[in-house]
């Protein structure tokens, strides 16, 4: 028997987890149309239709290869397709998964230096600057910074980033993670000078997980010339060859492609301007109701705040796992846990996506009733704190 | 183009109506089932195992008819089948709803005595017993009560209205409308001596509209053996003779037939109690909030207060139907409009079916919101009583 | 546990029945998306794009009134509508379908006169001509005329049975059924003079069962303001009146309303014209297979030939029913039985709506091994005939 | 405006290429389910029952690795699992996919060795042996094989290259790609002493691209701890710790797996067996029809006549291409190119999946029509053979 006929909780699921985030009807409407042949004269069609559309959300005129796998994946091709065994990458510790692509870049037989941080906010330009400026010998072939730290909710500003290379006047490779922050919040792969960006299907894009995305400059093209880590499955090179007529080396993920096609039309309709402010006003109204439910954001920098997520503080002695146990099962939403260092102090909100003012009262409301269910001390002031807020009256 | 490819507002919709109510996904799924024959060897399969399953719902051991149509053909049905030409019939002035089965009645030659009602109470008993007990000759054939009136969010006790046709000796049938009653709040067709019970799809059975049912007990089989007014779609005999081997007259809704078969199961597996006990809290969650923001409840009478939906009256000299555009246009949430007599002055607020205590949060949100927006004199409380109650602190 | 979760048939079913029809993946799709509010302000729009687009499938510049409700019910809407209770009609005896009307006249007290028929041609206008000539009193009514016979895929012809009446220079109104027909062959509500046209959606309009139509000629709307068959669920009147703002006077069934929008959009994407053809194309292979394997086609007038299903006689002594069963047994295909004198004398094939050259081929296949494995006498040349036809080398 | 938004043409898309499958309803409708939270309490629930099913398909009590990634990314897998950068490994060009394997291998740091083949048969065990006694230092460290050849539609018995190896006393591991193989031709990971089985979603599976799997011997992960190929995204460790409770290291594609969880369940309701047979039912039928036409069997070997798909070569002078461009722009039906040197010489019915014998038949019906039309000579006997053969006749 499949897992979904053995579900009876009465009413919607709530996923507020900074990513996988919920997926519109009209999406999973796609997704589900039957499989096509995507050697056929059709497919090249939609394929081209689709790789033009999504350059749009990365605001670039390069390439945008589109891989059959999830995010971490395209990690993999950032890294293997740029760089060579023992090169030297400059990485910044925002958080958990700032440490995680820094684990696979051990694992591929890079390098990593690593920026220490806090983990409250985004990447430091000034400290890579300075970083660069000591590598008289140019011998740190990338520059690798998450855009928006999915473990924090704290950003890093990527054109400042890239003033700060350029001010070193280095020539390392500018490398950014935007996974969660893609097409929620503004990101211009173009205007900020970016080598290759690093994205997946499964937050802003509204998808189920299952594809990821590279964006790729000129200069990142050439790096791959030289680069001598082995790669197949991730090689760019074939990717563009075939996107060219909108085909793929290899069989593609046919039906997720469809679910992006219709994701992409979602965004462009709306407008990428408003799909940003919408985002940005849900975070805002999620920090104030943090803030009057007396709680801390994990986030220090307002900055570097994230429109994507909120990272909350448990007061001391207080977990945040059995909060969310306690709203799973009581309330049938889901919130992201705190990872590594921040587990059980942290609860993450994700307010990204398909959400509006109404999903994010429900989410909100939920919280507040599951701070009282588990005992967490706090004032019974978030929601309305939010609501004066969306309303005008803040 | 269809409608569907011309819709961007982000995020779910919120159908807070009195039904149709929000249709689970695992019900949208099963109905979108291939079409199959209905004269096949499997459709008869299937129509045993729905018949089977929808009597539990009735609370009946009798039959349950299934059209393929929308509520008010159920309603035509219980008088065609059971009625003839200027038979006079006794009907309870309970709201709008009870209003246009009256208006139905007379356009199909029967001649409605109608108790008149203040549309903020259920049917009340004892004048019924007193109407019936002046009818010496037993001339009034049928006594006609709507059981959930989905204009007002009042109730009608039908245990009692049974007691009393009991008490006065008078042999009428009883025709119960439940439309918007059934699956959300108790309903027992066989224990409280229902002759005929009429609902529909799209309410507490959580499906589409476009299927609609009679429960019809062996004194209305019986009636219709006497029973002159016209009737062939409608026809209860021939459809319970080809209920017996699972098959139906006429092409039944074969797709509203797999989404009911689901939905039956859903109900089944969450347990009628438990169903009832969801519905009954949402209903007072609600009411705390109507209270709290300093407006009145349509119903006056808390042994009538219906927990399917909740009307609210607006302070004089405020436009109820302002307030719902308001809140359709910001929050992309549906709420119910008053209708007749209640127009302008109430709205209504569906809490029913599949719905959990985050999606009625939601709703609350969107209302107290609404007034603030629209202007509207109220106490910004209502979400916080409504939160008090639902972790029980109230 | 829902019935389809017990399926385990591998690979799809044929259901080559003369309706219901496949239905399309994209209008599977359309109709499974959440309902909506059928009051809100979003429902007027699509309902007037909906209602805009099924007049050109009906070629009508007239009202056209959609009932949530299977075909059956618009038969019954047809009648109410324009007649009173002992009214003469003229019915023709066409087939199975007829008879049914015939009977359901008689139960809304109506007195039809039938023009006796043998089932292997479509309605006679030289006799209907006839006999309305005799009616010098002008008594009847109302001619009424099944366009396709789907129990024996025999069509009569409209446009010449309008002729006969006119000839006859008799006032009655024109009454057609096309539930079978609309969609798949030509069919003019105007041009051809039609009064009352009777509709369903799940034929040619390749939608399930659970919507039906009546397309209204203005003589036949100053008709229902004389009849005086009691009518309320089946009113014309308050159906026109909310129609004009795109809104329904009681719950339309909103999910068959999307699909019934996306259909719309197919036909008129495929072009009527086109549509026609390919009906036509599928009809003639089939009927060259049947002769080919040397059986008989049920319709015997070319001029009445149905371009929507084929009735096939079977040789004496052998059972059509038996036939069936063991094609649905062993191919999950189901064809269409036999009904009222032709009860396993006849088996039909649908080859309408969402159809193609392969699907046909499937369906001619399977019956040539199913003649095969049943033992019934035949030459396996059917599907050879068939391909001849289609690659133009017949 | 969405790919799927414009196409027009009637009737379904008949897939009959070597892959992707027609997906059947039952599973897009799984697929198209709500995200859910990977890290959720359902999820693990959910994980387990999949990754328990899955090894019944492999026929193996090992692990079974699921990759969110389509199949070219399971043969990266397999090899950077298990072998070091320099590493020998033996290769047997069985076809184009073969061939790319071993291209991949190079371009991976890897030194196959290649036994030619002529793409007419499967792997041969005695030259495979042979070889491997050559190879007395044991420098070879894997032997890898495909299973189901998709480029000629021939098979390698892999329990007689199991036999070859321990014939020849060699400890080189057995990798084997059953990308197209698994789930319609019998496989048996555990009794065939296979190391690697590399597998894909899109095939016997019946599910969307998108998905691919590793089925690993106790010997291949001692293997993997030796191995130093840089890994990270294909890792088996992390892969196999995380699924011991059910869940994931990094995000899995959610969707994908509702998928795999009811494609799992419909291919172990029909068991396993009798999809086997139904597979070899469809190739016999197909080839009898091939021969009928005159044309010729891409593979040679009756013993390595693969059930999942045939290749038919064309007579001299005559284009395979050209006959597969009329065939899906006159009948909507895709079949398989040649691929590589067999480019315009062959193409390839796939009649894998979710296939009946009446979605052969259309099939076979369609390519006889297309060769028709194509102007390619042939006898137009081939679909008689497949219904003589089906029917038991043959």
């Amino acid at each position: 028997m499949a897992y979904f006929q053995t579900r009876t909780t009465p009413g919607r699921h709530f996923l507020q987890i900074p990513g996988p985030s919920n997926v519109p009807d009209r999406v999973l409407r796609a997704m589900d149309n039957p499989t096509m042949d995507h050697r056929g004269p059709d497919f090249g069609v939609m394929g081209k239709m689709i790789l033009d559309k999504v350059k749009k959300v990365f605001q670039t005129e390069s390439h945008v290869v589109i891989y059959p796998a999830s995010g971490t994946g395209a990690w993999e091709a950032a890294l293997v397709n740029t760089l060579s065994p023992g090169d030297r990458v400059l990485m910044c510790e925002t958080g958990w998964f700032a440490s995680l692509w820094r684990e696979m870049a051990e694992k591929l037989d890079i390098r990593p230096e690593f920026l220490k941080g806090d983990w409250r906010r985004g990447a430091e330009p000034a400290r890579i600057e300075e970083y660069l400026r000591a590598d008289k010998g140019h011998e740190i072939k990338a520059v690798c910074v998450v855009h928006n730290e999915t473990s924090t909710g704290c950003t890093s500003r990527i054109a400042e980033v890239r003033a700060a290379i350029d001010a070193a006047g280095h020539p390392a490779l500018l490398l950014v993670d935007t996974i969660s922050g893609l097409a929620s919040m503004d990101y211009r792969h173009d205007e900020w000078g970016v080598d290759v960006t690093v994205s997946g299907s499964q937050k802003g894009l509204m998808l189920p997980p299952g594809l990821s995305f590279n964006a790729v400059s000129a200069k990142a093209l050439k790096a791959a010339d030289q680069a001598k880590l082995p790669r197949s499955f991730w090689d760019w090179k074939p990717m563009i060859a075939s996107n060219a007529t909108g085909y793929f080396p290899y069989t593609p993920a046919t039906n997720m492609l469809y679910a992006l096609d219709t994701a992409l039309d979602m965004l462009l309709e709306e407008g990428l301007e408003n799909v940003f402010a919408r985002h940005d006003r849900m975070a805002e109204a999620t920090r104030r109701a943090v803030r009057a439910w007396g709680l801390e954001v994990q986030c220090q920098e307002p900055r570097h705040y994230s429109s994507v997520l909120t990272g909350v503080r448990l007061p001391e002695g207080h977990s945040a796992n059995a909060l969310r146990a306690a709203i799973v099962e009581r309330f049938n939403m889901s919130l992201g846990n705190g990872l590594g260092q921040l587990n059980d102090r942290v609860f993450r909100i994700g307010h990204l996506g398909d959400i509006s003012e109404l999903q994010l009262m429900a989410t909100l409301s939920g919280i507040e009733m599951g701070l009282r269910i588990a005992g967490v001390p706090h004032k019974p002031e978030g929601v309305r704190a939010a609501m004066e807020y969306l309303t005008g009256n803040a």
